[in-house]
């Protein structure tokens, strides 16, 4: 890992940097995908995954007897974590849906918010190695809460034309049916714009490759709702002189085993911190399967020393990572100092991969500095809150004035007129 | 008015469609504006401000004088009612900050969110004919219950370098000081990249021409937050028989004056109340001072008769309006079945200049059929919820081996270990 001592306020700006990704030349294979799906339905979907994924798909929608097959087969280990986690997510998420009150802004106008279930949602968990599982617990729980009607998942097979059985397990297991083993940009295309077999959406949510993610932002610009901007995941640890060193090394590996693009800082108050936790990355590193991974994501990755806690989160809200470990004494007292970050950890125990599986708090987060403007996952990703407003007759001779004055001001006399009319009817009663 | 009689649903998805904006040509000039001032900052504003808007800068920062001027010169009618629009929405809009509970997922495991504004958050009101300065006060009031601590404003001036006076006087008693005189793509861009003049913002918000919403779009693909795509505004009423057609005339023109490629849409369970609102629009018509502009929107706008109220709003779900007047009898009866729309006005004398202006209620919303997915902007637009997790020795113990198992599913063995490594220790004391 890369180690700073006391960088300058200057040096900081470099050191928030994320690897630069460019996607630029992936527009227009991708609007080439795009268009062929939605001029040529189920065919071209077909055609893309017999020529990306390399498998011949008869029906790509995944059958009873597919899920019926995952379900005996996933053990009952399994079955029993994705039942407690799924309880921890619901709790968690369930606590997110409150009623707003009406409010008499003025006598006799009264406005308020309802929330709403966006009525059809799109749901992509990637395939390859790390069948993602959790993501789906992750995504589909809020939907159910917020009342959307029609859930569809997207996720591609393997050349034998399988979905992994126990993404399929936690599918049936949270009532989702309509699954689709299509993947890529194709999968994106068919739920945006909607085929003879995969219903269209109106927005689509998960993680995925650099072509999905792309597909992802030509959609949106489109018009179809995305969960968020995607980029590599990352976590920052902040470590004070107490924090023990294994449990660090433990985290930032975790983070690591990513993927090489994948980003781990530590930012702590001891520079003995520092060499404690990268004695303890080499000792751990040596356990991992994805060893070799790690090490990679470990050379591009920072170990800073800075004065005080307070410097450090300052720092980390500079950075905005996706994943903030607080593993310091009396972590709570510094929770408002915490700006920019899509989910914070804690204290010791608070380690990143309870809050990716099973503590209850979403995993779908923010990553690449998104978390200064973007949350992460909740149940408002799959609602929309609709205003509603009641004007009695007293209620609108009460601000008429207010909102004639207004529009005349802005040059939209009809506007004017819309409450003229009616202040000049309601006088004659 | 195009008037269509008991459509099938077959001809309900012609109808719903809106006319098709290609704004695919403008992708290059706008990429090129945007990396001008990406490269050039100040020099390369001031250029465009002097190609496309005619004037020279020297300066275009809004001065202390200035605003003093404008202060001086809107009447005292308009101030006060700014002052009852700017209380009516603060009242509504704080409604909206809900403090949520801590949640204890499982003993020991502790979880919650917080709200946190944005930190740097640029508006953009629109110069031209009508100076939006309502809008100014639909974004403003909420970023600042939100606690956005840098909030700056870009506004384009007329050719003699002056900004509407109302719109510097509406942003003077808000307490917005940091303005801009520049508009266009390069003032989309100025926020997104920061100059040495302007600073950089993550979040941009506001209305605009079909060049501020390219810039919006290209620079939301480089991860810079808008508040939500968009399109030409539009209105669905739907009437009964005893609606008043004096009164949906009046509504209907009052979307129609925005501009040609405005929508209004009239669905009613009666076929007499169209050929009377036809008559009230004529009437009306005569009036308006913008009549030319309401008679071309009118010529691509519907008049629709339906068999009852639950299907006048099921076609309005399909469509998906920004406004939806119910202009029926008991219209509160109805609320549930109102699936899509952006802000909803219930009965005789909740006209929609009442949402646009004062009675509390945001009227920055989703065009387009985009409130099947979106939201208006409300104090979450200016918000990240970031999510927090404490868990204790016990609470780790309680959750740690259904993660153990998850991480191991998924392959994710650094993740199972962050978890291992604690638990062991803990056995050990």
């Amino acid at each position: 890992m890369i180690t700073i001592y006391k960088p300058t306020k200057e040096e900081w700006i470099g050191l928030i940097k994320r690897p630069i990704i460019t996607t630029e030349s992936l527009n227009e294979s991708i609007s080439t995908v795009l268009k062929q799906v939605k001029d040529k339905g189920d065919v071209a979907v077909e055609n893309y995954t017999s020529l990306f994924d390399g498998v011949q798909l008869k029906n790509f929608r995944v059958s009873k007897q597919e899920i019926e097959e995952a379900t005996t087969s996933v053990s009952q280990e399994i079955k029993e974590a994705i039942k407690i986690a799924a309880s921890n997510i619901k709790k968690f998420h369930q606590s997110q849906i409150i009623q707003e009150e009406k409010v008499e802004t003025t006598e006799g106008v009264n406005c308020w918010r309802k929330s709403v279930g966006i009525e059809k949602v799109g749901l992509y968990i990637p395939g390859g190695t790390a069948p993602l599982f959790s993501t789906l617990l992750m995504l589909t729980i809020p939907a159910q809460l917020a009342g959307c009607k029609e859930l569809i998942l997207c996720t591609p097979c393997n050349k034998q034309g399988k979905v992994n059985e126990v993404v399929l397990y936690a599918a049936q297991y949270l009532g989702i049916d309509t699954i689709f083993k299509i993947g890529g940009a194709q999968a994106i295309a068919a739920m945006a714009y909607g085929t003879e077999t995969v219903p269209q959406v109106y927005k689509i949510f998960g993680p995925g490759n650099q072509y999905v993610t792309k597909a992802k932002e030509l959609v949106q610009a489109e018009g179809v709702a995305i969960d968020m901007p995607a980029g590599p995941s990352e976590v920052l640890v902040i470590a004070d002189e107490v924090a023990d060193a294994d449990y660090i090394a433990a985290d930032l590996l975790s983070q690591a085993e990513h993927g090489t693009d994948s980003q781990v800082v530590l930012v702590t108050t001891t520079r003995q911190k520092i060499s404690e936790v990268t004695e303890a990355l080499e000792k751990q590193l040596e356990e991992l399967p994805r060893k070799d991974l790690a090490i990679q994501t470990l050379k591009n990755s920072l170990m800073i020393e800075l004065s005080t806690i307070e410097e450090c989160i300052a720092f980390s809200n500079a950075y905005a990572p996706e994943h903030l470990i607080l593993n310091i004494e009396n972590a709570e007292k510094y929770i408002d100092l915490v700006i920019n970050a899509g989910s914070v950890f804690l204290g010791a125990y608070s380690c990143e991969s309870a809050g990716d599986y099973a503590s209850g708090t979403n995993h779908t987060l923010p990553t690449n500095g998104y978390a200064k403007s973007y949350s992460g996952v909740s149940v408002d990703s799959f609602v929309k809150k609709i205003t509603f407003q009641k004007l009695t007759k007293q209620g609108l001779k009460n601000i008429g004035k207010t909102i004639e004055v207004m529009a005349e001001a802005e040059e939209l006399i009809a506007h004017k007129n819309a409450v003229s009319i009616r202040l000049k009817k309601l006088s004659n009663e």
